[in-house]
């Protein structure tokens, strides 16, 4: 069957720049920390892929430390000097949130604000607060030294600077705009000293052991050059007005569906929406056997039947964060891909109203 | 200029097999965490991948746990239960020896002994300790409970089976054997409790956190089904023989040489010797000039000028210990390649004594 892939959010299609990258990063042998010739040429692998993340994320080469991804670099909160408090945004991502029961520090060693730029469920952007007169963060009635952003979602929709954000940390993963999956980065700001997110060889400066994922890392590469340059050419906002027809066919007949974030800053490619009495699993099966990919919350989660979390947070009720999904588009996603996913969501819709009747 | 690659233990170059199902991975699209079709089928690649693993290393396919390579599979000494004590092989690879420091714990929680089967550097096999009738594990004057096994010199090299090793954990790396770098596993035992690697969504049956590397994955099952039919057809007898053929044709000329562990159990492939009063670094930049990739000491640490804490810990002088290098052949190793590399290092050895005379 025609299948048509509206998830971007869980997972980004390979672009081919980057599956280009990784087949020719596959003829190359040897391990980048050998001194011989084989060695070297990995190594200079690893480093263009460097120069173009650092690039596409607005920080400096030394800043990205290679990760298995975002997850992993969400590790060094677990790694944060003793004392220092870790407060997490309540939308955050579980890869931030789980870190949660780890903060009942006393907040000697500092104050470490965990958030998410963009979430991956709604698409809602969140501005980081910005520093006071102190150089402190103000978040709800405390106050923060230190910055972590989840800029997952963020990278290759809208616009983003490491430099410019006043975030001490970043997180950026390489398969949700068109890199490999399992590679990722963790954004140090330069003169941040940092534990090494895993102990052993001292590959990446001491801060991140193990053998470097090369052929994932020249992908990710390759992929964040041209998520930069898609953005430089206004393709977020082709997306963007796709996503707005999609809303916008669906609104004109779902009248009691809600759709989430509508009014705030969004990233481009997002959209979650509510459907009252109808249950997002519900949805994403129905939607699955007629050809489209779409979500229940986020991927990591969307396996497990339970309300979002987020939705929660942001005053939604336990049914309406049941009934929700996320639609999330891409840069190949068309207007045809789209109008056929409102007309068979659209007609889904009736037959469970019809049968609810 | 041709080259020779003779630094398989560093990493191996990446098999066919591996390639292709790498390419074929490309092209799946989803999450494997997503529930839709996209979705299945990327689980679905990761599972074929966890039963070639399991195949290769002999092991139950819900023991294997994927991670981003063997460093972090090591991880799970630091995830061990509170007053753990952990006994590191004095030659063990750094990505255990670094949790060293780690070790100084009551022992009340238990011991466990973390040691290399084969060392990277010598290729010396090391037996695991026997269980005694109190199913304790002696080495030395102490006993453990627990046995980590690293196991990424020996797979694919000589028959491994995980469930008649005695270990309750392993730790596999994908590129040691043709696969990519920057995958491997963590095998836990069944019943084994292990504290999850990473938090977050909850992947791998929430021992280790983190959108799958799906590309890397499908490699790695490729390779390690790949390198067990190797086995199987006898592949490593063949390294072996040329092995034997480099070492016989280099102690024909250079009789100061001392080939390490020439008589101990040995990994067919891999031939260590000191030549003292000549750097191991000098011999492996010459041989880089001559075409030929060796090593001196582990991949990890080659970049550093340092003697080799294994020769050390095995009662060579510091001497000695800097004028080691490491030669490791693979399965495409050719006997014109050995015997190439032959004249070329025994030329290189005259030209230093004459030198030195």
């Amino acid at each position: 069957m025609n299948r048509t892939y509206l998830d971007w959010n869980a997972t980004a299609p390979l672009r081919p720049e980057a599956r280009a990258a990784m087949l020719a990063a596959m003829d190359v042998v040897g391990n980048p920390s050998s001194v011989h010739a084989e060695g070297r040429a990995a190594k200079s692998l690893v480093e263009k892929a460097r120069a173009q993340v650092a690039a596409a994320v607005g920080c400096n080469v030394s800043e990205v430390v290679f990760t298995s991804g975002a997850t992993e670099a969400a590790r060094v909160l677990e790694n944060r000097p003793a004392g220092c408090d870790v407060m997490v945004q309540d939308t955050a991502h579980d890869c931030l949130w789980s870190h949660f029961d780890l903060s009942n520090e006393d907040g000697a060693g500092g104050h470490t604000l965990a958030m998410g730029l963009a979430n991956s469920e709604t698409g809602v952007i969140t501005e980081p607060p910005a520093r006071d007169a102190e150089g402190l963060l103000p978040y709800g009635a405390r106050k923060a030294n230190y910055l972590l952003l989840d800029a997952v979602q963020a990278v290759g929709k809208i616009p983003f600077a490491f430099s410019w954000s006043g975030a001490d940390l970043a997180i950026v993963s390489a398969h949700k705009f068109g890199g490999p999956k399992g590679v990722g980065a963790l954004i140090v700001k330069q003169g941040l000293d940092i534990t090494s997110l895993a102990v052993g060889g001292g590959q990446e400066m001491g801060r991140r052991s193990g053998t470097e994922n090369i052929i994932g890392i020249a992908g990710f590469g390759a992929a964040a050059e041209a998520a930069q340059r898609d953005l430089e050419v206004g393709i977020p906002d082709q997306v963007e007005k796709l996503r707005n027809i999609l809303e916008n066919t669906l609104a004109a007949e779902a009248n009691k569906t809600i759709f989430v974030g509508k009014d705030a800053r969004r990233i481009p490619n997002t959209s979650c929406f509510i459907t009252p009495g109808w249950k997002g699993e519900t949805q994403v099966m129905q939607m699955d056997l007629a050809g489209f990919a779409i979500s229940a919350g986020s991927a990591c989660s969307s396996g497990k039947v339970k309300e979002s979390r987020v939705l929660r947070a942001m005053g939604y009720d336990a049914d309406q964060a049941r009934s929700a999904v996320r639609v999330s588009l891409g840069p190949t996603t068309t207007e045809d891909d789209v109008l056929r996913f409102a007309e068979a969501w659209l007609k889904a819709w009736s037959r469970h109203q019809a049968r609810a009747a």
